[in-house]
């Protein structure tokens, strides 16, 4: 735990906010903090700083969060397009997207999806929720990505994607296809642009990969293919090789503008 | 299983191999291939191809394999140096360092690692080789990665890893160490470098960080503080994100050689 993540749950009032759960219990066993100390926290969805512990006990540890700071937004804006993964899986990839700042998660139907993941307990908010929380608080970060579920991959790349991003962004988001026969880089599909300011929407296949029809679709409306190498990854690295590529790009493009 | 690897245990002659484990029953249930079939196989640290699948029963799977490639070595060349991790960690580090072609990983001591570490089974070469083997078979590689383990810090980057490269290497490796504080990139300390050409040692430090002494002691031996991202990773994380950012120079440098 890096950042103690406090929702509306946890406020007493007063800037204050009671924990007595693991949150609590990670305060006083693994950071052994006490009344007076100082907490690292971030209020779910808001700002984040230096908060002040006023009690620690077997009721729980009272935090006074008084003079937190809003966070920059993390940038560049990433959406994440993951065919519905097994629940295993889908663990993983909920907790790298918080953890690395990742906007939206839009959970898809493809081909190669096993119909029962869409049965899974963990689709539920309440089920999914945590482990967002812990990636937020692994990351150092406050906002939770918006996960929404789509059960027909055609609805979704011909009309919800589309409807989705004329709403809600001035500019065009740039649509990128992680595929391992191309000859592409992650530079060469965003190249030119400034990626900070751009918004990306990457497309992570299933186990087995996207299915011709399912690529030819994509590919249709805009998706360019590149290759994150020349492995083959399971799609969990494969979200994590695709945000840290990403985090090059925009560290050496911040390098490079004019200060 | 993207590749069945093959081992010296599976030989039954004439470039026959009689699976009767996992493997076998990946190619029978899930890949759901029959006698006259072909597979994709690769032979531990050997060449890799197409092969024929001669039989396929109650006995096993047996596999004609007389016309595999020797692949290309990974380049770069990338050793990963990792501070004992726990063992949940190490299995998912042992995977993807496998996944990815590293060649060397490295589990040292640090002031922040638990010594019951040391006690994991895990560390038994019988015990954490099934993890370096899924990792092959998941990545498309036959190298395995050479594990080691070393338990006094000083000694490995003083004198160890003095003469594990003076040994082995012509020429002098590169040492990059991720600090979250640092405000270099890793185009920044690999610059002007053919990436495919140079020996990179990458030192992750255990949860919470290497201190202070270690990283003096790091640097002062030539190890280059640098950047993965804002993000605060998780071990296991930062290992994909390196191989990650580091796979997408390589990519790059090849575009911009001469052909």
């Amino acid at each position: 735990m890096n950042l103690a993540i406090l929702t509306a749950n946890d406020a007493i009032g007063d800037d204050r906010f009671r924990l007595t759960d693991a949150r609590a219990d990670h305060i006083r066993s693994v950071l052994k903090l006490t009344a007076g100390d100082s907490v690292e926290v971030g209020l779910l969805d808001g700002p984040q700083g230096t908060a002040k512990i006023e009690s620690c006990d077997d009721q729980g540890v009272v935090i006074f969060a008084d003079s937190l700071e809003n966070a920059p937004l993390p940038a560049p804006t990433v959406d994440i397009i993951c065919a519905l993964p097994r629940p295993q899986t889908l663990k993983k990839i909920l907790l790298t997207s918080a953890m690395m700042g990742v906007r939206r998660l839009y959970l898809v139907r493809a081909n190669r999806v096993e119909k029962s993941y869409y049965q899974s307990p963990l689709l539920q908010p309440e089920n999914y929720r945590p482990y967002l929380l812990e990636g937020l608080s692994q990351g150092k970060l406050t906002r939770m990505p918006q996960v929404t579920i789509h059960d027909r991959f055609r609805v979704f790349f011909e009309d919800t994607l589309k409807t989705l991003y004329n709403a809600a962004d001035s500019a065009e988001p740039r649509m990128l296809l992680p595929d391992s026969e191309s000859s592409a880089s992650l530079s060469d599909v965003v190249s030119g642009e400034k990626v900070e300011t751009t918004t990306l929407v990457v497309g992570i296949g299933p186990e087995g990969g996207w299915v011709p029809f399912e690529v030819e679709l994509m590919e249709g409306i805009g998706f360019r293919p590149f290759s994150l190498g020349r492995w083959t990854l399971r799609v969990e690295h494969a979200v994590t090789a695709v945000l840290s590529q990403l985090e090059l790009l925009r560290m050496n493009s911040c390098r490079a503008a004019p200060s």
